[in-house]
């Protein structure tokens, strides 16, 4: 007997129907003999609607009565699918963030989580019951309703899995698993049985949407054995098929089997880039720079910074396109005291990496990917390298032909298991 | 300065605007100098939708997941008022039920009001903000949260007032105050500027929709003072006039003025009329009737049981429309054991009463209102009476004459103070 925690999304509970589907697929579960805990997002739309009307009445809303008003749409899905599960014969009992103590700071709209009061939750599971539990919410020491911000409830998921030491976290969504790359873009993408964290970790980060970069950093720190299924298929399908079907991310480089050199590529157009130029070269510049920016809360992404010539140089780097215009006029009362010539946007580039553990042990694939870019005449205006990815930022016209050349490029076409190292 | 609670329903919370409204009738209490503790319903419509959401995945929901999910609906008032109040300046702060430990029972859907704990309201009172909380909910001793049943967002008002022992509790609704009866149904009527405690208590009970039943009772135990106002006026009429225009609840007789015989008359046709027809005339006989009927939770009205004659009598009461088809299943099955000869069930029937603290101290009432009922030839199926009130109940048909006919009978169509004893 396992102890299972599932995690269902806003599209697999987005109505009625979805919700009893949901129903049926836990009762499997637990069917099954496993010790079972849900944790469910609002139905789709839900929180946009919410938000929607806190925003009628204060263009900026109040962070803790956001917080109030936006989780409530979770606090309705739990209510709903216990109901759900119980007119199947299931007994359930549901709990919002508040009732099992998931305790975070107190930064509203994105709080930390800091731990969870278990209790309850064992009591239900040892009396039979399933447990559903409102994702993406918490309470603050003072009780409070904090709210993880979008997809937080995939970290809900995760820090209960983790504080629950389950057997294993399953995130339901509407893709069958972690892609090569986005299969909109590249028909040939194709699903990977098995990515390691690290990987994982830095396909999120460059905007894989399947996870939550918080929730995998989360599964990494406590290990927790997380898979990523899809929602949309027969809920009656046995659980070994079902968990056969999906991605499991995985702790170990599996030293058996020949690693691919690339195990996917990821990118985003959500970004822009901000260059700061003709600076003096000189220590402390980059703190002048972006101390500003993360003191107003923006998150700065790439950074690059090249050596200089004649004592001044450029400074770049990335911010999601909604700070863009923040960030600007931050710089612009910055620009004088810093000595910098000019500060310039562009909300018109893309980000685009290639992950895998593979190229750890290999040189020339940064290479090979320049080569593969160049041959199809696209400029790369940014690169950023760490232990397992590439990452580069081009020209956003040219996302879809970049990803497509890349794929092919390091052999993620191949119908069966990766290519060999080249 | 003064502490005011005030509570507002789902019809004046109702949209964005009313919300706004809401919010600077807030302001200009709060400006005038008091401390303002508002107490909110659902947005109307909301608790419905919720409801509906239940019953589509269990046609008899769950009760502990039922108010897990109908709760939702006055937490996001509570943010948005909230909101609204601080877009106009006013400092503000929303709570659940259970984040000011509204203690109920554990009764779900229906629950009842131990205790509050107002230490967190205080704090913030002294701080000058307002305090905005949700109504119709609150948590049992084990953290799960229950709401007290339709109406409960007044009870929770009054509750909070008792126990803040504010001077005021002013309950805004889309009346503007109590009025001598229903005015759709008798053009005349007339705002009541003071009714007694115990008057309001039998117009709510005899269905006067102004006032719950409950926040009325839980008013009279704590002695707290009630108005109740119109949110439909302009909300920037001064307070004065503003408190001028209601009806307060006053718990004084007023000994200087000449008492109205009666204040008013309330009727409702959510009652059907139940009879058991030949039964032994002998002890024990009401409880053998009605101890099913209460064991099944079916509340009952009035009572009426005529001397028997030849051993044999009829015994008659009313429950409420909705539980008269179960109270008939009850009653078949132990017609047999009580040796009744038939039990008839009838739904067309009306309930009306005169209220009024002037006719304790005056006989004639009763002839005089059998007389005026007799004269338009509405027969009289049944009556009950106490100190200060006469219960008929009549023929559906009748109700809107039977009224009118009272209302005039009785001096209250007249434009100035109630008429003079007869």
């Amino acid at each position: 007997m396992a102890l299972i925690v599932q995690k269902y999304g806003g599209t697999s509970v987005g109505s009625i129907e979805r919700i009893q589907n949901v129903a049926q697929r836990v009762a499997k579960w637990k069917r099954a003999g496993n010790d079972v805990i849900v944790v469910v997002s609002a139905m789709s739309g839900e929180t946009n609607r919410l938000i929607d009307l806190a925003r009628a009445i204060q263009p900026q809303p109040d962070p803790r009565e956001l917080d109030v008003v936006a989780s409530t749409g979770e606090q309705v899905t739990i209510g709903l699918l216990a109901m759900a599960l119980m007119e199947l014969g299931i007994p359930a009992r549901s709990y919002t963030g508040g009732q099992i103590r998931l305790l975070t700071d107190s930064a509203h709209t994105k709080a930390r989580i800091l731990s969870i009061d278990e209790h309850n939750v064992r009591a239900d599971l040892g009396a039979g019951r399933v447990v559903v539990v409102a994702g993406f919410q918490g309470v603050d020491a003072d009780g409070n309703i904090t709210t993880l911000g979008r997809g937080g409830s995939d970290t809900s998921g995760v820090a209960i899995a983790a504080a629950m030491q389950a057997d294993e976290c399953q995130i339901f969504t509407d893709v069958d698993g972690v892609y090569t790359t986005d299969p909109r873009v590249v028909a040939g993408a194709r699903r990977l049985h098995k990515i390691t964290f690290e990987e994982m970790l830095e396909m999120a980060g460059l905007g894989s949407k399947v996870l939550q970069i918080r929730a995998v950093e989360f599964a990494g720190k406590y290990q927790v054995r997380l898979r990523v299924l899809s929602s949309l298929t027969e809920p009656d399908i046995p659980v070994d098929e079902e968990a056969a079907s999906g991605t499991l991310i995985t702790y170990e480089e599996d030293a058996q089997m020949e690693q691919a050199l690339v195990s996917g590529i990821a990118f985003n157009r959500d970004e822009a880039k901000v260059t700061v130029l003709g600076v003096p070269d000189k220590p402390g510049i980059a703190f002048a720079i972006l101390d500003p920016i993360a003191k107003a809360n923006i998150e700065v992404d790439v950074i690059v910074q090249n050596v200089g010539s004649e004592g001044s140089t450029d400074f770049s780097f990335t911010v999601h396109r909604n700070d863009l215009k923040r960030t600007l006029d931050l710089l612009a009362k910055v620009q004088k005291a810093i000595g910098a010539r000019e500060v310039v946007g562009d909300d018109k580039i893309c980000k685009l990496g290639l992950v895998g553990v593979g190229m750890r042990s290999h040189v020339g694939v940064a290479s090979k990917m320049f080569e593969a870019l160049s041959d199809e005449g696209i400029n790369i205006q940014m690169v950023s390298t760490s232990e397992i990815k590439i990452t580069v930022v081009i020209d956003e016209k040219y996302m879809e032909l970049a990803v497509r050349t890349l794929h092919k490029a390091f052999g993620l076409d191949e119908p069966a298991e990766p290519a060999l190292p080249v």
